[in-house]
């Protein structure tokens, strides 16, 4: 592999001169540049990424910490955050931690080794000291606010309000919604305060479920939706708090022989693949998770580069009528 | 942060028996070895991994390219991938080419740029002399053979037999195949073939159906599906090539008012998340994504290593009976 060195002596300059091209360094003349450029492009000289980095001590590169890629939530929001960190030229490194607390501190430390440009931070971790105490830029998505640089987030109040009132605009009478999960706080929960007030101004019966941690990490909903159907035959309207909830809404209800939309109305979250996949398809609350990967990549940049961020951006939902409604 | 220096004042030792002792270097007392950890606890030292790298030129990061993250085979994948590397304490990074050529070609200059140990390769860039003239290890997943160090497939062609006779065994008279992409040769052709050979032998009328470069990168094939099955109303079993082609068949039986399994019985292939999350279920062929990912990690450190590696690795599939058939 061609060396610093070689393309020096092939440009007829200095070491220091095609290092201080390399760098964008110092004053260089037009000529010099070229002859520095077309010398690399000859030798296919690939300057050492590391190197560089150690010099800068930064990595060009973010580290991203999910619960679980598999999901279809954090498989779309991982596609959108690669996509908009390519287009600033920065690379992703992630770590799907299964909400592992031990995972994501010992990736955090990696990504600390490494010094990477900042992190994104999708998961459920308590220990908010530990990210504090980093000293580069965290910014969540869909986190509690109190985290780090910058907390991205979708009104997920608005999202609970239109998912009710289009449920009682569509006729539904006997409501429940599968909010989130049991003893944690988080935005998304603002969902659940939504459909709760539309509900109570209007006067319709409601029950609100929460789901347990191993239900989200297993992906696993169909007994605690096939319990409460039960036990709840007068519902005939269901507010999911993700797409993925609602795919199973649907297979219970098959096997129940609960026609949807006509008996029982679904109402999802997201707006992921398994929304327009499912059958029926899935009537959604569309959270702007390409716009939310975008003010995230920007924020992380900018702060990593001194910049004043606004310490929280939430961005409007849409409700996207389909099949289940 | 704590310098190597300042590890080095605290325990009494000087930076070079540090460093020995940071990189498992030349003899070192049990005794100095203690002293060093205890002050580095202590300081909270952090080793510097780029500067680590540097000398050692080596990242412990493995480059993955796929087509699409949020294509649910390789959000199970990349899951899989992910979570070997940590076990083996690597770090992926990921580019996300959307089969965009120059994409994956600066990724892999990147790549090569940052050192990392090794690529794993799920594209279907086709600039092979590319990859070959890196002298790092490449292994394929579902990639044509004649790329790279290792390539790791599934028995693509016992699939495509499992399906077609369990389509007969269901009592089908007159099946269709969704294959792979027009044009573009990939190991999961086999699939067709093993169809074809069975629906041959048993004298079932067939037909082959090849999908666009469209059609996969945007993971929609209604229309495709619909104007087949308008086009051919015997048919009474699908063998779609995809899960994902699976469910939207799925859609379109739906819309078409056929029944499914009754009138239409579909298979489909990876045996991914929305094999299990559509409605009704599907039938699927399961590919061993997590044993394919295990193997992929393996032989791409083992090839690191300067270990000899197997060139092409096979791993069996099964048939995953659910409820469309």
């Amino acid at each position: 592999m061609a060396t610093l060195k070689d393309v020096a002596a092939k440009s007829g300059v200095t070491v220091t001169t095609v290092s201080r091209v390399l760098n964008n360094r110092g004053y260089i003349s037009g000529e010099t540049r070229d002859k520095v450029y077309a010398a690399m492009k000859e030798l296919n000289y690939q300057p050492n990424e590391i190197a560089r980095s150690l010099s800068k001590q930064k990595n060009n590169s973010i580290g991203i910490i999910v619960p679980h890629i598999e999901h279809p939530y954090f498989a779309r929001l991982i596609g959108y955050l690669e996509r908009e960190a390519a287009n600033r030229n920065y690379k992703i490194m992630i770590c799907n931690s299964h909400a592992k607390f031990e995972k994501e501190i010992d990736y955090l430390e990696m990504f600390q080794s490494h010094r990477v440009t900042g992190i994104i931070l999708c998961s459920r971790s308590v220990d908010i000291g530990k990210f504090i105490s980093l000293n580069i830029p965290v910014v969540s998505i869909e986190r509690p606010v109190d985290v780090g640089t910058t907390s991205v987030e979708c009104d997920n109040y608005q999202g609970g309000v239109l998912a009710a009132e289009h449920l009682i605009a569509s006729g539904c009478k006997h409501l429940v919604h599968f909010s989130g999960i049991e003893n944690e706080a988080m935005p998304a929960d603002a969902r659940c305060k939504g459909f709760v007030n539309v509900c109570e101004d209007r006067n319709i019966p409601h029950k609100e479920v929460e789901c347990k941690a191993d239900n989200y990490l297993n992906m696993e909903y169909h007994s605690l939706i096939e319990s409460v159907l039960l036990e709840n035959p007068e519902v005939d309207g269901i507010f999911a708090s993700s797409d993925l909830i609602a795919a199973q809404v649907i297979q219970v209800a098959r096997k129940m022989n609960i026609h949807v939309p006509t008996n029982l109305k679904i109402v999802g979250f997201d707006d992921v693949n398994i929304a327009s996949l499912a059958s029926p398809t899935i009537t959604t609350i569309h959270q702007p998770i390409k716009e939310m990967a975008k003010e995230a990549i920007n924020c992380l940049i900018k702060c990593a580069e001194d910049h004043v961020v606004p310490s929280r951006i939430q961005l409007p939902v849409t409700l996207v009528k389909r099949e289940t409604t």
